[in-house]
């Protein structure tokens, strides 16, 4: 089943590559009789002309990639369509292109805009550690979307756009301070996670601290590593080994919504009415935290503009030379039902 | 920013495309000098070799395409983790590749076959009538699962893998008519669907007709063509307008787990109560619906034994020639907590 080559082709003809480069394009410069002979072996054997080969005669494409690295991100996926319509409103082709988590993303990205011409791409999501190192060697525009990068690392040299995940965990920690609570509990990522988790979870002690609300780590619970994190099970199993192992609260603060949705749940079958016995609140803002009963009160990450600003900054690239920027959005608070004040 | 080709390359050193091949490859046949100097200009353009231009060499890659329409598909979105898993336990490399609503999945398909020199491909989603006539051409192995055919046309005469929308509409009403219900709302996708909608209504008025029950378009509600179909919204704007609307019901059969999500929503808001005042049964079995309050009985697509069918009917087609072969799954009734039997 595999493809003949263009010198198989020639070779089966015993003519040269050019020869049937001529004949499979309509150019000058064969004779009849030889393109039709070309041509019977090429439908004989359902040759099909190589378009990346093609390629590497054209200057560029009009492409731009979406490189993705955790394609089964909820939050990543709920920006998918808004790149699309971004990037064909600025009358570029769009590309989405996952990466698994084996792989190395500058190799994928490497061959990727090799193949197809690329004019830019856009790196969706994953962890890395001085990536304009790398990434400025390839020489072609490129911006970076809530890629993760470790706590003991600033941000990297090289457009970058996302939010300050410590400064929002502390946010919403400061949020449910200022309605009264003091034993809030944390359904948390991996407890040896050095980015996201770890970051939300500094800005959560930097609340507490400010606060004079003493660290106490039975009210914090990390997912098994077994477990997807962020995700509805991790919510579940932490809510209800935090209810199980007798700790008092009056309010959660959950890494994602999704982590939200299996809290519920377990905060559901404990007997335990949200916002009534315990406030809830959220990461993310995805479209079904709106959904939830009650409805979710949330640290809403503005995905729109997120897309918007990554798409305008490779613009910008594309054309001029600025120098790196940096863009770093808020999370909006969206005060929905399942945080109330608690009385004393 | 245009890359540079190999042969730009041997033109400012005026050498032939093999030494610079040569130079590059580490490869003996040429001087030190002619070495040094190639190299020195590669490196001063930043270029990079092709490795697409590399694989026309090659005989053919170990690599299978995931070509997914609909990438922001929730259910399939579920199996992406499954079908890594699967190709790369045959020992195949997997590459995720999305197609948008604009773009012919067969023309992206047939471009992707040509870089990458997959060994073969499996298709994900989105909609094809008689799709062998133009894969077949192509002349590597190939798996539809899950795409979706028109109510017209008989499943098409390729490998396929998916589930009976039509049976498994019936049986999910089935279920609810068993339970003692007879008024059933339910809650489709978009009115002029002809492909999963439109076979899973069919199955909704089938259960009906057999067991006496007339079918009335008032408990029917589709989707606005504005809004996104199978979503958390269709859901929710559903069944607000079907309670609106004042008709009376007792069960609610909603067309995917997202629905039924926005659903209870709407339901909570009116102070109908889940089963008790009303039961739903939901599709697709998707890991949310375990965490919905209370527990979402729903019609389980079994996604994993599909990735795994997919893979397998594609292992079978790149080493055997036994004809086209067809896979129709069962869903299973995961019976929760949402559908109770209605008291006379």
């Amino acid at each position: 089943m595999a493809q003949l080559t263009i010198k198989d082709i020639a070779k089966i003809c015993n003519v040269g590559v050019s020869t049937v480069s001529r004949a499979i394009n309509n150019e000058p410069g064969i004779s009849d009789k030889t393109k039709e002979r070309i041509m019977q072996v090429v439908q004989e054997f359902n040759y099909i002309p190589n378009n990346s080969a093609r390629n590497l005669k054209m200057v560029e494409s009009n492409t731009i990639a979406l490189i993705v690295t955790g394609i089964d991100n909820v939050f990543f996926q709920s920006m998918f369509g808004e790149f699309e319509v971004e990037l064909r409103k600025h009358g570029f082709d769009y590309l989405l292109h996952a990466v698994s988590w084996q792989e190395d993303v500058v190799t994928v990205a490497t061959e990727l805009m090799k193949e197809k011409r690329l004019k830019g791409m856009i790196l969706l999501g994953g962890q890395m550690e001085r990536p304009e190192e790398r990434l400025d060697a390839l020489g072609i525009p490129y911006v970076l979307c809530t890629v993760a990068h470790s706590s003991e690392h600033p941000l990297p040299n090289c457009p970058w756009v996302g939010i300050d995940d410590e400064l929002e965990g502390y946010n919403a920690v400061s949020y449910l301070i200022n309605k009264g609570h003091r034993d809030i509990a944390l359904v948390a990522g991996q407890r040896y996670d050095n980015a996201v988790s770890a970051q939300r979870l500094a800005g959560y002690r930097r609340a507490l601290a400010e606060h004079g609300i003493p660290y106490r780590e039975e009210l914090v619970h990390f997912t098994d590593p077994q477990m997807t994190d962020f995700s509805p099970e991790n919510g579940y199993v932490g809510a209800k080994e935090l209810i199980a192992s007798g700790v008092s609260f009056t309010a959660m603060f959950c890494m994602s919504d999704l982590i939200t949705l299996g809290a519920y749940k377990a905060l559901d079958e404990a007997g335990v009415r949200v916002p009534k016995d315990c406030s809830v609140i959220g990461f993310d803002g995805i479209e079904l935290s709106k959904y939830m009963c009650p409805g979710l009160t949330t640290m809403y990450q503005p995905r729109v503009d997120m897309v918007k600003s990554s798409v305008e900054l490779l613009m910008k690239e594309v054309g001029a030379d600025n120098g790196p920027v940096h863009k770093i959005y808020e999370a909006t608070l969206i005060e929905r039902d399942s945080v109330i004040t608690r009385e004393e």
